[in-house]
């Protein structure tokens, strides 16, 4: 074979920097891999838009049946974006026969199981490098490389937006909308930022990691998701006094066949390597039981970075096909021991707890008081400075306490007619 | 295909590791990977040893002909370590058409072209992944992943030893006499130490790494390579002083299709994610022009951060043969637009110089006079206190500057007769 045909569904910002990459490195990719690659169609909606590349018209459709239905093309290219019609795409190439490589995160979250089903049906293989992380090869490193390994615990840094979001508050002293404003001006955000913020990404990528490291598609519903939006200021300042720093981690912790997923803004010690993660830079952090930890770093989107992942899936998938090897089944379908996945209240953390209460004598003794009534233990406390007349807020680092009990004693001393404000209560992760 | 045999050369701490592993995770593998690997025969010198697994005696020889002519042996895993008789066993199995895993960075470094030959001329792969950075998993990451890069640098600090060693200098303020007998006391260093200490293992690695980004094997003698064992603690306290750590780093530089390949101490910025890899981890920095910069992070040394590496790639291996394909040529064979690799009095670098002066009027004159004759420009300077009676220390920091004219005027700055002992000067790189 001396040529593989691959189709593109999308012409967008990825779709572009794939044509583009393909193109400046087509003599490179045929040197190292034995054959080229040949883009015949790419397919849009939208074939006026002004692109970094330029394409033969003859290359370029409206019509996807056009690439699903050439029996000449071997991989399909997925980077639409969204459920629908991507799902629609992907299951049609799969029942073509064809492979499939795609950078759709959400999709993946939502409806892996039955796109992988179809895969399996099919004997192709769908890949998905980009969807974490763009060019961090955190994706084939869990399937391949880290195959023997018991995977333990993993914490991601996987929103870019929201890291630098956080990191402006960190290190400007910004508050979140002044933060997210600048982020806005330098591209880093975009319109749907809530979706970032909110935590949702994140989320979506953690559901792709947890089925790598854990052999299970986990319904997203089952991840608890808290986003960034009520992180305060001050919470950031206190959190650093104490010697940690906050950042929107995505972590999936595995424990006697349990599963443990979640989002959230979360307090790290500020001498570990994952709190040097910066601006829009990802970090993947993964233990396991032969390589102890790791982690992967880098830029996690753009155009060039993403790029880089899908071109990686394509030539992995023309290596495969050029000796005319049928590709086996997806490495994913496989069960693990994993039993089942923990609500959040059944969680077990270290917490930062911070109230706004009156300065009277005798709040800290019932605070502590009902702490105790719900076995939280209580590793140090300060009670800051006041701020405004007679509100001062304390500042609490609890011991390992269970989430459940945490919530019911939030809400009682919420009510206390001492305490100004709902109180405030972030998880703690010490790596 | 129900099984696939493969043949253990080596049975000492990795080889042990890599037995237990393959063990204790069959179920899993075969389960992801759809067939059962099989250990056939372990060969090795000693027998009677004892060791984390028992085997049984029939699978046992210390005659390695027993796997190299056994035709029903697909994979050849060789962890003897060192030149010979590694060499000749990697070449019989070659030639036996057995594909090829081993961990051996120092044959690697030095007899990498000839191995890759006899590999290609016998349509079977050699795989590496355990060489550098144990179970990191850069190897795979820099041939597959980045596959489309054009990689611009690399830096590494991927001697365990090294970075222990100076960790303590950094952090404890212990002399390296001192971390070194520390470091030996918890297992951290070899009787072999000085390999380590000398650079010499980084620079076998650095050799692989060039070769995966750079698409040639670069012969060891054209690495320039300088070790930790002169670095003093008076110079990791300057360096921290100025907002630096020093760490081993391996360099390599592509530009203007020309390499640099150098191994030596390096004062690196403290906000830097690298300078915050502390211990015996290991991290590998690389920048290329999609992906722009990544790091990989994790324990580069080990029984089982390495098994995991070494299993890695058996898997990948039987994933490729399961199907009875013939597996393709290695493609690291292509060759890139390098057109030579510089030597080191070629460089530029940023300097961190120190000399120990007599406190007498005109001596920064004079200092200064002499590196503005060889065009080096002072970025700081800073005269510290008197150690010892009319003794003082200057440190300096420069522009970018030629390794050429720096060394010219060092060697003129030292005969001065207000000079006493030889300057020190150490690079600096900004990442």
């Amino acid at each position: 074979m001396e040529r593989i045909d691959i189709g593109l569904v999308g012409f967008g910002t990825i779709g572009s920097g794939v044509v583009k990459v393909l193109r400046r490195r087509s003599k490179l990719l045929k040197k190292k891999l034995g054959v080229s690659i040949n883009i015949r169609k790419i397919c849009d909606v939208n074939l006026r838009r002004k692109r970094i590349v330029q394409v033969d018209s003859s290359v370029l459709t409206r019509d996807v049946r056009q690439i699903l239905d050439d029996p000449q093309i071997k991989i399909v290219v997925e980077l639409v974006g969204g459920i629908h019609p991507a799902k629609e795409i992907i299951i049609q190439a799969l029942r073509s026969r064809k492979h499939v490589v795609t950078a759709n995160k959400a999709l993946l979250a939502e409806c892996a199981e039955e796109i992988f089903k179809e895969a399996g049906q099919n004997d192709v293989r769908v890949f998905f490098e980009a969807s974490v992380g763009a060019g961090i090869p955190i994706v084939k490193s869990l399937r391949e490389s880290l195959i023997a390994n018991r995977i333990e615990r993993i914490y991601g840094i996987v929103n870019g937006t929201s890291n630098y979001v956080l990191s402006q508050m960190t290190q400007q002293s910004w508050d979140l909308r002044r933060s997210l404003k600048i982020a806005r001006q330098k591209g880093y955000a975009e319109k749907r930022a809530f979706l970032d913020l909110k935590g949702i990404d994140s989320a979506h990528k953690l559901v792709i990691l947890a089925a790598l490291a854990f052999g299970r598609w986990v319904p997203l519903s089952k991840v608890y998701v808290e986003g960034i939006t009520d992180v305060s200021l001050s919470d950031v300042d206190y959190a650093r006094e104490l010697g940690y720093v906050i950042k929107l981690l995505a972590v999936a912790k595995s424990e006697n066949d349990e599963l443990e997923l979640r989002v959230h803004p979360t307090l790290i010690p500020r001498r570990h390597l994952l709190s040097s993660v910066g601006g829009v830079y990802n970090a993947i952090y993964v233990s396991g039981d032969l390589i102890e930890e790791q982690v992967y770093y880098g830029r996690g989107a753009g155009m060039f970075p993403t790029a880089s992942a899908v071109v990686g899936d394509i030539a992995d998938l023309v290596d495969a096909l050029k000796d005319g090897a049928c590709v086996d089944k997806p490495q994913l379908v496989y069960k693990t021991n994993i039993r089942r996945v923990k609500s959040i209240s059944e969680i077990t953390s270290r917490y930062y707890i911070r109230f706004l209460a009156i300065d009277r004598p005798g709040v800290l003794a019932k605070i502590s008081g009902i702490l105790g009534q719900h076995k939280i233990s209580i590793a140090s406390v300060s009670q800051k400075e006041r701020k405004s007349a007679r509100i001062v807020p304390i500042v609490m680092m609890t011991h390992e306490a269970s989430e459940r009990s945490m919530r019911l004693a939030l809400e009682k001393i919420g009510c206390l007619e001492t305490i100004k404000r709902k109180p405030v209560a972030l998880r703690v992760e010490r790596l």
